[in-house]
């Protein structure tokens, strides 16, 4: 097979440099008014760079992305707020490879595993790059015949996506999931994820949001009253997806010319998805003549209904509602569905769709583990992936528009000097508060300027400055300084240590 | 192009499923004694799912694993300590793609290149998983023109090579290395990162280390004065690199019979890089007729002389020295270049070869930005690479051997029942705890036994459960349980909140 490879490689090699630069330009070309200035400054170094003759293309592959230090003390902190509530809440967390077999993740996305990232045969196994965590979870439960556990899951994914900074969708981005599997008593674990979504939603402060609820066998049970065959039933899902991106007249449409539903079935299907509300609607929905024939909706709507009540002694009924329009892509789902939705982005946009709200799904996967199981046991799973990447943009967009100061260093003492020659007796220094545990820094000059370190301190938040010179040596003292009062103290240097550690603590409370 | 693809994927899926059931069972029979019962459990897992009819086959990739629970919380620890230093040095972190273009990585590595997951060629970019995080690093730097930087960086990196769990060699696995970038007074960030490297050793307590001290510049002149000719100096590197696995006398043959050095060459070198002492020998080496008359090997002298003195008032003289034997690999590395090995580890065999013992290594590298830089400007770089792999399975196994308990979940408090029915009850306290960011779970039943819930806290090392029957409901109180001592006092409903607050406080002191 080799003579393949080499055409493969010739070809793709000169005819792919050109497209490179086009998808650029394009690119750069089409950026929204609210890319951060972080990004803008990357894509144009990227655009100076790929110009430049000689040097490799100085860029990162299409729909991916660095982060700076600043963006990662703001991610950083996400995570940590992520982590913390799924910590609260019991949860172990597990690793799995970035790449799986490439047959167990071709048949598990349906359409969508078209974009899954395949590695090149290099003579081995043909292996993938993870489209989501789900499978590779379903996939390690099956493979140790684990029966029950909650874990979170913080990870990167790949899809062969058209990238866009606008919609925020990327070919490789974080997710953030938590799952519950095992045989529980019904909806109190999927209870528990609405709580921990709705947890971690109020505790990132990105405004006001609400969780729309629906159940899959709800959907299929009016579909089947509506008279769709269930052939249909995953492509309709799709359809009605769509509904955040498009209008419900738009979707109607579909159904009608691409899918070929009836438009008599599409009117039944419409009076129903059109409905959303609380315990009252369940109620309704209970008693309605055609829905009270079928089965699984039956099952469905008492569910709901029981969900609805914990949520209610969750204290977060207010922010959920049955929402009998939403669908959810994947073909995965087999009972109940969520999204959570953003209602008013502080900066967001007047004609913003409402797909770029939605910062937050889940719901439940009772077969997937049955098919990797080699005897085909059941492990039911529940879980919630938080849409962190959204979420990163928004909180970005927020701290620049309120200039709020990002330390992107923890350094709580500088080292420093105004005279010459003190290099010997600053690394002493730095030394010791190194090994008490203390974050310190000093330049890295021999001889550096007293208002040069100073300014450091200022520039990066640092709020203590060790300050020594021939009095200080001479008189076994080191001055500390207050760097934001400028306040200076003499500190006998066999008690500095002490002292700045009571004087952090100070700070810290 | 298509056919070419469909032709590759026919042949590559009929062909490569024997090879993986052969390596498979190449791999369990080559087992090693100290591999973990974890990874033993897993292998055989696999092996039994490989050998099921209809499902697919599942197993990870070759050279990859999973990491349970209990090994992400062992792994965990590991991270934070090693973060917490880098921290306390006052390093940024970043983050780059898991893939580069292709041609980017391809020229960096020299023979190691082949060892390069690449992309499949999906129409687009010619795509690499990343090697190492230097090069991403180097690239990063180039691309936004950034001319200092601190910065630390754990992620996972790939390689193609022959796998080993006995040697700790996997394909994905994860570096931590910290990095400082620009022009300074020489020396001063070289020692820091050997400080950076003590304190990180020291801190994971996996017993007595040394690090290895040498310079490029060194080797080289001392290759000159020995008369190999420059071209070679790479490919002697390579074999002197090679002494943590074979002795010497096979080291000078190979360098002998397969790099073509004569005999008298050999001999030349061998009197010096058997050499290996402080500041003593430094000294000498300052004087030495052969090596005066070389530049490079004085500069690299003087500035050995010069780290050493750091290194002193760093205080960590003591565990390094100087080690003209010691090359490193990687063709980067323009000056001073170190190695840490543990001396004897608490469970190691006799016959345990160097190398398994060689746990952070790093070096100057000051021309890789340039390779980058349109203009070729020069950003001189200093960093080091944590083991982490290796020190994870050291201490991974030093658990296992001291049974030592390991919590996965940091839940504080269970709620719990005697008494049926009381799910409603409990929801609305395990709530009430969650709000106030009080790590609580309780069992997802609607009636478990009191024995199964206590038992669950002694599995789990829960240390606080709150029971609540008819008797606390009717009485406005919930009893506290400690659960290792078994007392139980009641508490007043509104105020078991800040009981348990307190209680946690006297836990964590």
């Amino acid at each position: 097979m080799q003579w393949i490879t080499v055409l493969r490689t010739a070809s793709s090699r000169t005819q792919h440099l050109p497209v490179q630069f086009r998808i650029l330009r394009w690119f750069s070309s089409h950026l929204p008014n609210q890319v951060t200035e972080d990004a803008k400054k990357q894509l144009s170094h990227q655009q100076n760079a790929g110009a430049s003759k000689g040097n490799p293309i100085l860029k990162v592959p299409k729909g991916t992305r660095d982060f700076s230090p600043k963006q990662m003390a703001i991610r950083e902190k996400i995570f940590s707020t992520i982590i913390s509530c799924f910590k609260r809440h019991g949860a172990v967390t597990i690793d799995t490879p970035v790449f799986e077999l490439k047959e167990l993740l071709q048949e598990n996305y349906g359409e969508e595993a078209k974009l899954i990232y395949d590695l090149e045969d290099q003579g081995g196994e043909m292996l993938s790059l993870r489209y989501d965590l789900t499978v590779p979870f379903a996939r390690f439960l099956a493979m140790n015949k684990i029966k029950r556990c909650k874990r979170y899951h913080i990870a990167k994914v790949y899809r062969r996506d058209s990238p866009s900074i606008k919609r925020g969708r990327f070919r490789e981005f974080i997710q953030c999931d938590f799952d519950i599997a095992g045989q529980y008593d019904p909806m109190i674990p999927d209870a528990e994820c609405l709580k921990v979504m709705h947890e971690i939603l109020t505790a990132l402060q990105v405004g006001d949001f609400h969780i729309k609820i629906n159940d899959r066998r709800i959907l299929q049970g009016i579909f089947t009253i509506c008279g769709i065959p269930e052939i249909k039933f995953e492509r309709i899902c799709s359809t009605l997806d769509k509904l955040d991106k498009i209008s419900w007249e738009e979707v109607k449409n579909e159904m009608i010319l691409e899918d070929g539903i009836s438009p008599e079935c599409v009117n039944c299907i419409s009076e129903y998805v059109q409905l959303h509300g609380g315990p009252g609607l369940i109620e309704k929905l209970l008693k309605d003549p055609k829905l009270v024939q079928n089965r699984l909706v039956m099952e469905g709507l008492e569910d709901m209904k029981l969900l609805f009540e914990y949520l209610t002694l969750f204290g977060i009924i207010d922010q959920v509602s049955l929402h009998l329009s939403l669908a959810r892509g994947l073909a995965y789902y087999t009972g109940v569905i969520y999204e959570a939705v953003l209602l008013c982005q502080k900066h967001s946009r007047p004609n913003e769709s409402l797909s770029l709200r939605s910062v937050a799904g889940g719901g439940r996967y009772d077969e997937l583990v049955a098919k990797f199981d080699s005897k085909g046991h059941k492990v039911p799973c529940v879980g919630l992936s938080i849409g962190v990447e959204r979420l990163f943009s928004i909180i970005e967009q927020n701290n620049e528009m309120s200039k709020q100061k990002i330390r992107t260093i923890e350094t709580q003492v500088l080292v420093a000097t105004p005279q010459k020659n003190f290099l010997a007796f600053k690394m002493k220094l730095i030394s010791e508060l190194w090994n008490a545990g203390i974050k310190a820094e000093m330049l890295y000059k021999k001889n550096p300027r007293l208002l040069e370190q100073l300014q450091y301190c200022e520039e990066t938040g640092i709020p203590l400055a060790v300050i020594v010179g021939e009095q200080e040596l001479n008189d076994g003292i080191v001055k500390l300084r207050d760097v934001v009062t400028r306040k200076e103290v003499n500190i006998p240097q066999e008690s500095f240590i002490e002292e700045i550690k009571r004087r952090l603590e100070k700070y810290n409370t």
